[in-house]
């Protein structure tokens, strides 16, 4: 249809074009509002100067975005359509700063689809990382989970029949379903605080089957607002803090060359041993450690 | 433009058509996502039903809103472009969930323009509402309060232009302009924050210099969202609330029929003088004490 | 230990004692900040008033209630400690207004905690109301399906205590325990945004399992805020509202005397079957409809 | 009094005790919520830890604050009353992530107190920074800008002196007041957006009037949370945030030993002039460039 508003070429390629994520799982982009322009344009209200070049729209953003000018960038909102297994909806959920509205087991029955990984991305605990994963099972043990897992989600489906055919009301039948179980729901949500779910869940410390999202939202948004997408990855994504203590360890030409200079520099300037550990692995990022 | 996005064509009409708003402000629509059919749609998600005629979308508007469903109403946004004096835009921003870019007196001079309110707005103070205005003044004095606001504009602009002109920090000469010098702002917000925000600001207790802008935007939001802003006059703008004791009253065919025996039975009922007369003028309003 | 904050007697009463909810929930007063004290000396602050007689702080925090003066409530907060279903803490979190920390099924293990139904509790589907429940089961019929989940519980439990030996990680393990699971948070919320919770969440409409949640806090807030909560009951839990056609009916004289008359008069006012039946249904409640 | 809360002997000390800012402002803690225990104790739901020994709570809250696990900085408040003039009120309250009651003009008369700038605080315009203060002006030369805004506040609080002699509404008679005049309010927030509000204003690049505000509330939050406040001095106030393309840098041995290494390597890695000082200053604070 025809629209005398603003208008992103890219955000238009996906409107409607679900991405499949995880097994029955998919993200689509249902509306948007902005784009690139519309940031610069908003941000321009504060400097009180008329319409520029777009060539210059570019360098605008970035400086917005390098300065923590976080307004201009909640001009613009995403609007999406996802199902998403219950357990990673929970996680999803805890960015406050969004409209949702989802799909409701009281009201309606709940499909019979559950979240089933993929043998791949069956992991072991990770021993570092009290909330990760470590390497993957060997394919036959990963299958031996995934038969544990579908006849739990077929059990309790079965059960969740029997108790509907009862006429249980749907708000209670519904409790012996599991949290694999899919969902959906439309998510709406300004592009900074977009940005700061993404820098949260592309991480790689996030669960993988919430990370599967993050990274389908980031291609569309990436189309969508080229400009702030890139100046978001430069500044955000692909960036690094260096804390007050690691700027005095630059400062004094003491970074660790080798693991040992490291543990040597590193017990003087900083206490614990987890945060030792970060810092090598920083300076090992920049180069500065072998 | 082209679009694949849903379109309002009552919001179509009113992109970049200012609505003037008192001597120097204006309202106008920069932007909008959604239309009453997205409402309907984002609903139905949560009730897992397929696509509805538009027949069925008003009523399950109406019913939404009365039933304090709000979320669906978050999932259409509107953008305002705004100028309005100081002393309003400080009411506006009290309204928290709402995105804003507003222009800068620390970046860039501020315009010589300040509210010089008409004659006929200009009333004393009221004696029973502590925060509002009386009876309007004579024309003859309305002018001398315009001719000292007038005069204090033009001496503190002047002054201004003199403090620049000795190359002042401009984030410090402006500390002597007043709350009457406007200012401009992109404000952005979804509906159901806009209808909260309407529902108290076109209130005959708001304050009349923004209940114009108020008023202006309400005309915008009827315009986009049809169905959505009925709804929003029947159950929320012209309702009213019967307290748990009033509905007692009620109950007991104990309503006031007349003022006299309001009082009587208010003084059982009701302990506090300002709680009967609101009652009082309640029971009036509903045709039931003359 | 010695303070010179604002203390409620009746808050101090309730921190750390439980009180417990469903089969194996809790919740507790963990702190909490300010008292009905508090509320008006913040709303003073506004009318540039010192300090008054304790005596008009119940008059004027009626008035603040009633005329939805929000702000001075949100200057009192509770943080709660909850344990509570997982399907109890999917609704719960919509509440966006409130900090969260909850226990994490990727850093610790899930506990062999669910939640089972007493047999009073097991009914069936509503009719009338599409996410509610209608009448109790037998004592029989309830006894099959407390089993059928039981042993839904039993499994899922045993399979998750199998996956955790083979070193399954724990964020993947998990995802076949039952929404039914049994999870904690600290939950701290203001008084004005509680008071919103618990206007949804004491409903009779709402799902009876977060009720009695809601139930227990009412009973804490009930005693930390006195005169807030009495005004609470009065203004909002237990007040009405009329729309704006109910208004006009009660104008015209015009409220439905019998069912019969109801049917006539709403016919004409009022377009939709389910709005009828609402308005007959609310002056009933005000003994205007036999 | 007594009280069985988490109580803070640093916070206890302030309770109360106005600190001075600026001329006529002033900053003091009304109240207080949690303490350095009370992050560590509500993260420790997540971990579904038991109580740990004191000593363990600092390096908890320390990966807290340096992962970005922000929620439970949330669980602790603090409630502020503030005296400040307007202009420095419209920058704060864009914060909207707190608790405001502010002192009503409609409802009260505004006090004959505005703020006059000590002379050495008075600067010229930064060639620079467009919206900062450059160089400060000759003791005399400040002298004459104070006399004509001490002139402007005189002849407007004299004419609004009049107006309300003449019975005009205060909502109407104070709109030629300045900017400058005084404002107070009551402003509760939690600690993770007071960090994310002291980060801002204490940067040197906010306004000088603001920043002294700033200032006092973080002497206040110092004494109550210790532990935390270090720790955002560590990780967010004193840290710097290397770009992707300064990491590059770093990596490839290629950050700028001298102003000329710098402009050649810079002209290559980074395409604007304003980034390319920004960067050359980073390294400048690293010791890195001479």
């Amino acid at each position: 249809m025809e629209t005398k508003r603003a208008v992103s070429p890219g955000g238009e390629k996906w409107l409607g074009q679900a991405i499949r994520c995880l097994d029955h799982g998919f993200v689509y982009l249902v509306d948007y509002m902005g784009n690139d322009e519309a940031i610069a344009q908003a941000a321009r209200v504060s400097y009180g100067k008329g319409t520029k070049k777009t060539s210059e729209d570019q360098g605008l953003i970035r400086y917005l975005l390098r300065h923590r000018h976080t307004t201009p960038f909640e001009m613009v909102e995403f609007k999406f359509h996802c199902k998403l297994p219950i357990f990673v909806a929970r996680q999803w959920i805890r960015h406050r700063t969004a409209n949702v509205n989802e799909y409701s087991g009281r009201f309606s029955e709940m499909s019979k689809e559950f979240y089933l990984p993929e043998p791949k991305v069956i992991s072991v605990q990770s021993q570092g990382n009290k909330q990760g994963r470590g390497n993957a099972l060997s394919p036959e043990e990963a299958e031996v989970v995934r038969n544990i897992l579908k006849s739990d989600f077929d059990i309790v489906y079965g059960d969740y029949e029997q108790l509907l055919e009862k006429n249980v009301a749907r708000e209670l039948a519904r409790i012996g379903l599991s949290v694999a179980n899919y969902t959906e729901w439309y998510w709406k949500i300004d592009l900074h605080n977009l940005f700061h779910f993404l820098s949260l869940r592309l991480d790689a410390h996030a669960q993988y089957e919430i990370r599967v999202f993050a990274e389908a939202m980031a291609d569309i948004v990436k189309d969508t607002v080229p400009f702030a997408f890139k100046a978001f990855e430069d500044y955000r994504l692909n960036a690094m803090q260096l804390t007050a203590v690691e700027m005095k360890m630059v400062r004094q030409g003491a970074w660790p060359k080798t693991l040992k200079d490291a543990e040597m520099y590193l017990a003087v300037f900083i206490p614990g041993e987890r945060e030792r550990n970060e810092c090598i692995e920083k300076f090992r990022r920049l180069g500065l450690v072998a």
